[in-house]
C-alpha cells in the first residue's frame, strides 16, 4: 500500500544515488501568474528524468527478496533509469521497449549494459502486454514502469517531499500525467501532508486517459497510439495510480501537440535548458490565455530532458527567434 | 594573496547560496580517451555559470568593508553572477557591458534590478577602460569579472576542491580560459593540493591571450575584437591571473570557431544540455583527432550555458543529425 511511511523509506533508501535536484526561479511565469512561479528541475536528475527514483527502489526492494534479474517495459526514461540502477547494484534488467522509441534513449540503456528488446509495436499499451508475456515466458519477474507502489512511492513521493522542503509555503504543485507514477505519488503525498496545496496535472489532449477514465469512472488502461514528441504521456493509465489519482487533483488541463513544441523552445529561450515533450506540457498549461492564476507559490514538475537532437532541430526551426 | 586559505574561506562563505554542481558520467569520451571522463555541470550553477560563486564572495567582502554599491564589467555571465548577489545581499551594483553582450545574459541582470550601462564597443577590453573611468567618476569601487584574487578563489578555487571531493583520484582537468578567473584559482588549488594533477587549458584560437601572454612573458591584457559564440573567451588575460597561471599548467588547446559550435550540438545530441561557446572548448578538444590522451581520471569543467535561442537555432541548423 502506498503510504507516508513508504515514501519516506523510498526517499531514505534512494538518498545520496539520487540528486537533490534544484528548484530555479521562474521570473517570466512569475509575472504572468502573479504568484511566486519556481521549476523542480528533474531535467537535472541523473539519467536525465526523475524516472531514476523508482527504478532504484524497485530494484533495491526487488534485491531483498533475492531476484538479481528483473524484466520491464519502458517507452525509455524507466528503462534509462533501470539500466542505471541495474548496473550500480550488479543486478541484469531485461527491457522491453516500444519500436518508436527516441535513439537517445535507447542509447542510453544499452550504453549501460542493460538486454533490451524491441517489440514489433510502436504504442506502449501494445508493448507492456508483450512484455507481460515474455517476462512469463522467461520465467522474471516483472517491474512496471508506473502501476507499482514502490514506483509511485519513489517517483512522486520523493519528489513532492523534496519540494515541499524547498518550497515550504507550496500552494500549488503542476505535474504530467502519463501512467500516473510521479503524479500519483506526488498527490499522495502532498494531499496527505498539505491538503490545501492544489494538484494540476497535465495531459496531452490526444492521449487523454486520466480524463477518460474520470468519465468513465474506471482506469483506462489503454489508448490508441499516437505520434507525439511527448512520448511519456501516451498510452493508458494504471489501475493503481488511478485508484491514488481520482480523489487526489484540482484539475486536468489537456495539451495540445503544437503548445507542446512551443513550450520546449520557451525553455531553450528563457532558462537555457533542454526538456522533453512529456516535461514541456506543465509550461504549456501556464503559457496558456484562459490558465487560472494559482492562489499562492507555485512549483511545476520538469520531468525529464531525454530528447533527441533532431527534435531539438525541428522544434528550433519551427519556433523562430 | 591568493591562497588555500583564501579559497577556503570563500568556499565557506558561498556555500548553501551556491550549489554544489554535480558530476555526470561522459561515456563517449570516455571511451574515445580510455580513461573515465567526467562533467562538472557549471552549467547547473545558480544564474547559470561559474560565476555567480565569484560574484558573490566579492560583493561579501565589499559589505564586510562597509560598501553597499559598487561597479563592474561583464561581457555577461559574471554581470548575471553579480545582480543575483547583489539583489540577495541588497546591494547595488552597475554593470558595464559591450553592445555585443548576449540579449539573454542582459535579459538575466535587468530582471534581477541591476543597474545596466552598455557601451559604445562591442569588446570586452575597450569596454573595461570606459567602465573603470566611469565607476572613478562616479565613484563606485570596481571590481573585476576576472583579474581579483577573490574572483580567483571562489571562481576556479571553489570549483577545483568540489572536483577533488567528487573525482578524488583525478588525473586531469580540462578548463576553458578567458580572462583566466576560474584557470587561474582551479590551476592554483589542483597545484598546490595534488601536484600530479595535469591542467589542461582550452582557448579561442582567435583571440589566444593566454599563449601570446607566454610567448612573450608578460600579460597581453588587451586583444583586438572578434566574433565569436564564445564571448566569455575574447578578449586580454588579467595581470593577475597570468601570474598565477603561467607556471602551472600543462598543456593549451587553441579551438576553432566550427569546432566550438559542432561541440555544443554534440553536447545537446550526447547529453541534451545547452552549454555556451565558452564552455563548449573542453568539449571540442577532447574530440580532436590529435588530443593527447590522458593518463587517468579526467574532469572536464562546462561553464555555464547562458546562450541565445537564435545561436541554439543557428548551431543545431549547421550541424543536422
Amino acid at each position: 500500500m502506498l503510504s507516508l511511511q513508504l515514501i519516506s523509506e523510498a526517499a531514505e533508501r534512494i538518498q545520496g544515488a539520487i540528486r537533490k535536484t534544484p528548484v530555479d526561479e521562474c521570473p517570466i511565469l512569475s509575472d504572468l501568474l502573479g504568484v511566486p512561479v519556481w521549476l523542480k528541475l528533474e531535467n537535472e536528475q541523473i539519467t536525465g528524468s526523475f524516472k531514476a527514483r523508482g527504478a532504484l527502489f524497485a530494484l533495491l526492494k526487488a534485491k531483498d527478496r533475492g531476484d538479481f534479474q528483473v524484466a520491464t517495459c519502458s517507452a525509455g526514461n524507466h528503462g534509462k533509469g533501470m539500466a542505471w540502477a541495474a548496473r550500480m547494484l550488479g543486478m541484469q534488467v531485461t527491457i522491453f521497449i516500444p519500436n518508436s522509441v527516441d535513439p537517445t534513449k535507447l542509447e542510453g540503456m544499452i550504453r549501460m549494459g542493460a538486454d533490451v528488446r524491441t517489440s514489433a509495436f510502436s504504442g506502449y499499451d501494445e508493448t507492456e502486454k508483450w512484455a507481460l508475456a515474455e517476462a512469463t515466458r522467461i520465467g522474471l519477474p516483472f517491474i512496471s514502469a508506473f502501476d507499482d507502489e514502490l514506483v509511485m512511492a519513489a517517483n512522486g513521493g520523493t519528489v513532492a517531499a523534496e519540494v515541499l522542503d524547498q518550497i515550504p509555503d507550496l500552494e500549488t504543485l503542476i505535474l504530467p500525467v502519463g501512467g500516473g507514477g510521479l503524479s500519483g505519488g506526488a498527490s499522495f503525498y502532498i494531499k496527505e501532508t498539505r491538503p490545501s496545496c492544489q494538484i494540476v496535472l497535465c495531459q496531452h489532449e490526444e492521449s487523454p486517459a486520466l480524463k477518460k477514465s474520470i468519465d468513465l469512472g474506471r482506469a483506462v488502461v489503454e489508448m490508441p497510439v499516437i505520434e507525439t514528441v511527448a512520448g511519456g504521456l501516451e498510452g493508458g493509465i494504471g489501475r493503481l495510480t488511478f485508484d491514488v489519482l481520482k480523489t487526489r487533483f484540482d484539475s486536468l488541463e489537456l495539451l495540445a501537440e503544437p503548445e507542446i513544441k512551443q513550450a520546449m523552445a520557451w525553455v531553450i529561450r528563457h532558462h537555457q535548458m533542454i526538456i522533453e515533450g512529456s516535461a514541456a506540457v506543465v509550461i504549456a498549461a501556464c503559457l496558456r490565455k484562459g490558465f487560472r492564476k494559482p492562489k499562492g507559490p507555485t512549483v511545476l514538475v520538469l520531468s525529464g530532458r531525454n530528447v533527441a537532437a533532431a527534435t531539438i532541430a525541428q522544434i528550433m526551426h519551427g519556433n523562430p527567434f
